[in-house]
């Protein structure tokens, strides 16, 4: 196990009708707020009404700053920084997954400072203060409830970054998995498919072969995800299959399975982050393209872990690089068996775009450095998702 | 799943040569400290110097305040708590084990009122404020480093009680698992046993039967515990060893594993704490008597649990009370294989006396509001110690 720090101090409310308390807990960190939300889904399905009926039971003063998009706009978040500064809000309110969540911790840094906040993903500027934030999440998938890290795409320079810092953890985020109820089985799969994506990231990605209480926790964690989505996909409103995997995506990326990993890297993400930033495909959709013909290269390199998530989350008795690639086959064909995508064509992407996604993604291995990635490795990789 | 609140806002400093961070940590806190630790031991193996070479490195003026034994002592702790106030002191440092870290938090809770610090563990007061708490933990074992909960033992009333409440979370623990190289291979080793034993008692008292993140995760943490304890008694200095001992130790009681299990209860725990108070044995050394004996209880009521635990745990094949049993017996032979004691007979206690522990442990079945427990169900369980 490597040296870490650990310190993790967003609260967690999670539960059946929880989303009542999202004003009480926001009102103790301001009283003028700013509401980030994405499209019309959730004016339809009622949460956008139990937001606000909660905020202003609780007195707060509402701002709305609804449209995030999924893959997030940089454009939509400078607007709400001008709103933010302009109303002089205290807090910041997200409602949604993902998406909205990273839209409005940009603001929160982005509200405080004289520059853009584009500075702070091109690694330029450091966040030095952030307004409060609270969430209600609506998305099993991203993890960014209960952790510091935002991605956000420039859509002028066709760039999707990511920025990490302590400052963005939020500081309360309300988790009722009813809310997921009506989430579609196409993003209820990508979601799944995004969770076990940075689950993997850091268990393939570690150099660390002694880490016995993180990599039994991850393994535990894919096979909860992939058994909770098996359970939506039949029935979406079965709660304790929601509650599993809202759960587990949360964990999937809040610091818990990385504490003592050491250095790990977001390669599949690096190169996935192209794919949605040039063709605006679903993030999950991205990952279960990529992941497989990751892994497989990967695997080639170092067998050893791949052998092991074959043995433990697939019960695979061998103990050579067959079974390492049975274990990723078992993974492509789940994630086929849940209708995402494990190939660019099935994305509409074509074969001969590789080059161009190649050099975009090669940036972003810059700037994550990521040395091991030139722009050779990661057309093969590119070239195996075909 | 059941509902729940999380929030364990600790910071954990994991890592060789990170003591000398308690320093700048605690001066963040309070400039005037008491330092609260056990007996010789850590003057003998330089943990103490290192750690006021830090904190004096800082600029904190130093209140000692050692001699905290192990099943600590309500009048020490009462000694703490008035040089606390008569010296004024800002923060509370604690350099030790679970012991240590429980009487540091009795007094940061104690200092603040004028009422006596044992009507908290009464029941009849509440803990409303603390003084801020660092601690430089020593043992893997109790878990108290990164939660909320204290034991004491009043040694005029023979009672060991304990409360858990937020505020008694530490702001800081370091926890250097070469400070450990020096625990004897029967503290190693009671260690080990505390902590599952705190794994098991939310694993099996749970009534929730749909866990699968929780399972897992605990699971996984009894299995390296297991594990990593055999190494580090084949060779004390084993740094991986010891590492993912200590970090599985703090896992096994730091709420993680418990968010989502819905009311549990500690059984094991409440008949030990009998045992300890009133033959001053290691608490460890009273939990590796005590489990064996009420899994076989509790495994005949609810078996499905067990089985489970047999399957996982220790690879069993079976589906039925001969598994469960089973792994439970595979538990006590690692206990015995650890030289943890498995009988009263063995820490001297004779079987006459069942009837005098079983009244001890029944006013702390009533305090934990374990309903199901009377005297007679818990002197059957003592007679399965014999």
């Amino acid at each position: 196990m490597q040296s870490f720090v650990l310190y993790n101090p967003t609260k967690i409310i999670f539960g059946t009708d929880t989303v009542k308390e999202i004003g009480p807990e926001t009102a103790a960190l301001g009283r003028k707020i700013l509401l980030v939300f994405g499209k019309s889904s959730i004016k339809r399905n009622g949460i956008y009404e139990q937001v606000v009926a909660s905020l202003a039971g609780a007195g707060l003063e509402i701002i709305d700053h609804g449209g995030v998009v999924s893959n997030p706009h940089l454009s939509h978040v400078r607007a709400g920084i001008d709103k933010a500064r302009k109303n002089a809000v205290q807090a910041i309110v997200a409602v949604g997954g993902g998406s909205v969540i990273d839209s409005a911790k940009a603001i929160s840094a982005g509200a405080l400072v004289d520059h853009d906040v584009w500075q702070f993903f091109k690694g330029k500027k450091s966040i030095r203060k952030t307004l409060p934030l609270t969430c209600v999440l609506t998305l099993a998938a991203a993890g960014s409830e209960m952790n510091g890290g935002m991605v956000l795409t420039n859509e002028e320079t066709r760039q999707k970054f990511g920025v990490g810092n302590r400052l963005l953890c939020p500081k309360v985020s309300i988790l009722d998995p009813t809310l997921t109820f009506t989430v579609p089985p196409d993003y209820t799969a990508f979601g799944a498919v995004d969770a076990i994506a940075h689950i993997l990231e850091f268990y393939f990605t570690t150099r660390d072969q002694s880490t016995p209480v993180q990599d039994r926790f991850m393994e535990g964690l894919v096979l909860t995800i992939m058994e909770s989505c098996d359970r939506v996909l039949r029935d979406p409103l079965d709660y304790q299959g929601r509650a599993d995997l809202m759960w587990s995506a949360t964990l999937a990326l809040n610091g818990w399975t990385a504490a003592g990993l050491g250095m790990v890297g977001f390669p599949m993400h690096m190169i996935e982050h192209s794919l949605s930033a040039l063709y605006n495909i679903a993030h999950g959709a991205g990952l279960s393209i990529v992941m497989p013909a990751w892994m497989r290269c990967q695997a080639r390199l170092r067998p050893a872990k791949f052998i092991q998530f074959g043995q433990r989350v697939f019960a695979l008795s061998g103990n050579d690089e067959a079974c390492a690639m049975e274990g990723i086959k078992r993974l492509e064909d789940w994630f086929i068996s849940v209708k995402s995508p494990t190939t660019l064509s099935q994305a509409g992407i074509a074969a001969e775009d590789i080059p161009v996604i190649a050099e975009n993604a090669l940036a972003l291995a810059k700037i994550w450095r990521l040395n091991e990635y030139n722009k050779d490795i990661i057309m093969e990789i590119l070239a195996a998702c075909c």
